[in-house]
């Protein structure tokens, strides 16, 4: 491997060939700490051509590549295995913003710009790049389009897939397929785009995207809500989908034992509502006139779901600070509070609106029955039936008891979103963590579908080993 | 082949193989009876399992099959070839709907279910289906997805990919993958709904989807309104995108030749605004609140657009009937006056917005050069930078001979798309009319990425063969 390492840093100079442990470690663990692998080397080409040219090189050595951009996901699909044997490729210095087409609406970024520089760079132009998510001030665009990434204006604006219009793509052979459209209809041959966004760099290393922009809205209007019963809280959402029209940017939800748990870890964070309802939401209007037509229009149609019965509760933003404060709330507190309680099993679960009540009480009953005690804490997108459904461990027992139940509960709660019609993996991806569950969920029609276009796009296996397709029939784990 | 067609009488009953050219002459001819090909029979198959059925005895056979919806499609995609090898798979006997889900917003229904059964279906839940083209009476939701279809309302809604959730398919194998999901969010794997979708039969055959719905607007206003010089009117898009933000659900463009084929060819249509002016469009808002506030927003943002001088002349449709006047000015008209006019060669083009004012430059120069006289004649969908480019005859001269010229027309009209980043087939496919045109347009890499595909899906090439992809590298043609 030493003629493999030596061409590398002939063509990326050697500053760029990272080998020295103390170099290469903040690459090679996740974000949480929980996964460690190791490489050959940590290479940072500086552009598209260089990245074709090490996947050629690694290609003649037969050596597997991980892309990895803000590391910042959750599924490990950017760690490498523990085998050293491939090279991590940082898409890193891929970090220009190559251009901005306002007429157009659409912005031209390489896979290293951070989410929140594109975001920054969209509005200095006058527009808007609606992907929001916890991360987006580390998280990079290609890790973005490799997971197809979520966040809280999915109800409004799709995901990453719905934003992207163009991809660069570096093939498994080393070729650069430039793909780089900001065209809105383009039928003319198969959905190259739509199938390398999502596929965690198992199929191609995307290298640059064109992407939507939006205008501006005029004024975003945040509220919390109360409800008795998530059965109101989707009822609500229908009328609020009706009534708002796509003003509509986010419908978040937090069950009562989520907002106890921040009231309880974290009283420094203001809740506006009286406590001792069974579901709270965190609305936003982006409205395209302004603070008075926002005004008027949360009135009309929260004062009907009032009046209908709907709604049990409501409080309004009245300043920047005090929504700045309801979304530190949702974007903060929740999350500090999980920690302080110590810590969760995590679910990022999808199911059809319809069907999130009978989920919800199904799966709760199921955990008491076989976990006495566990809590489910849920929270999430309502507007794209997406739930983040954390189990925490029983009051009178031990984080620690929780985790060794790891296995169990995850099968308990996969299965049930399964039943439900549900997927496994809402926003997250799928990364080495959940592939195995692949075999339990998936059919082996797909699969084998699945199997066929990483056969077709990378015959030698190299790219992102171990990712997203399980190894082999036999490796069934929830 | 007597055997295959007594196996497939067998499976799905006599009455619906059909062989007697009586009852096939409809399925194989194109709808504008410019393509006719043979088969082996027409097969009507009733349901998903018989489709499968079909598909293997047909594997089975090596016969290739050509699936076909409402056979509305423009570009020959549902047309077998002369040879009378393959069989004729017609979609329409799927036409169920399966499920409406007004909570989750979505619709289940199967491949031969026509559009506008599938539009007042969700009408009656109280919930909107957005696509909407032309061919909405008798094209099917299978052509649809085949196609990604397009139509008005893509500025707002999307295409049909943006529409689709989940798809079940019978694969080259003959098996059923169901991946009828109802989930906004689903990263479990590859994008194999988005691949399905836009692949014109050739990598397998959509047997049903599950669509998303939409609330019903409140109200729906249209203006016409008159534009100096396409600049204004993009410049004017900008703003209407951001002052009516989502409520802009169509903004569709006619140039003044195109409006003076009506004036000359359909005097009984009213066009309610003086002439002479370089563009009109037809906008349309959709508003979730009324009337009183469509018509106070329309005039908040057009009033401001002709006090800054970029709209020259504005008229609204005061009443039900003036706004279907309006359409029927788009959707009818336009259509008969180029009739009346003889025919026109026709360009369903996509470019990025703001290259659309240099390449109706240099377009039109470059025709006036190398065929003097004929008309451009553009109109489309400026939202989404789709423009139907239609060449008519030179006044002194004969449909005829423009006719002589087309192959070297399209040429030209696609060679200035392509140089101007646009797409030679904004919403209409490939099919067989301009698989040829791929070689020039698309990249080797492109290419041969589109024919692994094709390979893993489909490797004996018996789904729609001859379409979508170019058969070799020697086939060169616009």
């Amino acid at each position: 491997m030493e003629d493999l390492l030596s061409a590398l840093r002939h063509t990326l100079g050697d500053a760029h060939v990272l080998t020295a442990s103390g170099d290469t470690a903040a690459y090679l663990t996740d974000r949480h700490g929980r996964l460690h692998g190791r490489a050959l080397a940590v290479i940072r080409p500086a552009d598209t051509v260089q990245v074709a040219a090490v996947v050629r090189l690694c290609r003649a050595h037969r050596t597997p590549i991980v892309p990895q951009g803000g590391n910042t996901g959750l599924m490990g699909g950017a760690t490498p295995d523990p085998s050293g044997r491939a090279v991590l490729l940082s898409l890193g210095r891929l970090n220009r913003i190559r251009a901005i087409d306002p007429d157009n609406d659409t912005i031209t970024a390489e896979a290293g710009v951070v989410l929140a520089q594109l975001q920054d760079a969209a509005h200095e132009a006058g527009r808007l790049f609606p992907l929001s998510l916890g991360a987006e001030g580390s998280c990079t665009i290609g890790g973005n389009l490799g997971t197809n990434a979520g966040g809280t204006q999915v109800l409004r604006y799709g995901n990453m897939r719905d934003l992207a219009l163009g991809l660069e793509v570096v093939t498994a052979d080393g070729e650069i397929w430039d793909g780089l459209r900001g065209l809105r209809k383009d039928n003319t041959g198969y959905a190259l785009r739509d199938l390398f966004i999502g596929s965690e760099g198992t199929l191609g290393i995307i290298t640059a995207a064109t992407l939507k922009l939006y205008p501006l809205p005029a004024v975003q209007y945040s509220a919390l809500l109360a409800f008795d019963c998530i059965r109101d809280a989707i009822a609500f959402l229908s009328q609020a989908r009706a009534g708002f029209g796509a003003a509509l940017t986010a419908f978040e939800v937090i069950s009562d034992t989520a907002l106890g748990l921040v009231t309880r870890h974290v009283p420094e964070q203001a809740i506006p509502l009286t406590p001792g309802r069974a579901w709270y939401a965190l609305i936003e209007l982006s409205d395209s006139e302004g603070e008075a037509h926002a005004r008027a229009r949360f009135e009309a149609v929260v004062g009907q779901a009032i009046e209908d019965g709907l709604v049990a509760d409501a409080t309004v933003a009245e300043s920047l600070a005090q929504s700045q404060a309801l979304w530190a709330l949702r974007d903060q507190a929740l999350g500090v509070a999980q920690q302080r309680d110590g810590g969760n099993l995590k679910h990022d679960i999808s199911l059809p609106v319809s069907r999130i009540p009978d989920f919800l009480a199904a799966t709760a009953a199921a955990l008491q029955r076989h976990f006495p005690g566990v809590r489910p804490v849920a929270f999430g997108h309502l507007g794209d039936g997406n739930l983040h459904y954390n189990v925490s461990h029983a009051p009178e027992s031990t984080p620690a008891a929780l985790f060794a139940d790891e296995a169990a509960i995850n099968e308990l709660v996969h299965d049930s979103v399964h039943a439900h019609g549900g997927s496994i993996s809402a926003e997250h991806g799928i990364g080495q963590r959940k592939r195995g569950a692949l075999l339990r969920y998936k059919s082996p029609v797909e699969l084998a579908l699945m199997r066929r276009l990483k056969q077709a796009f990378d015959p030698l296996g190299l790219l992102n080993p171990g990712k997203v397709l399980p190894d082999s029939p036999t490796e069934i784990s929830p």
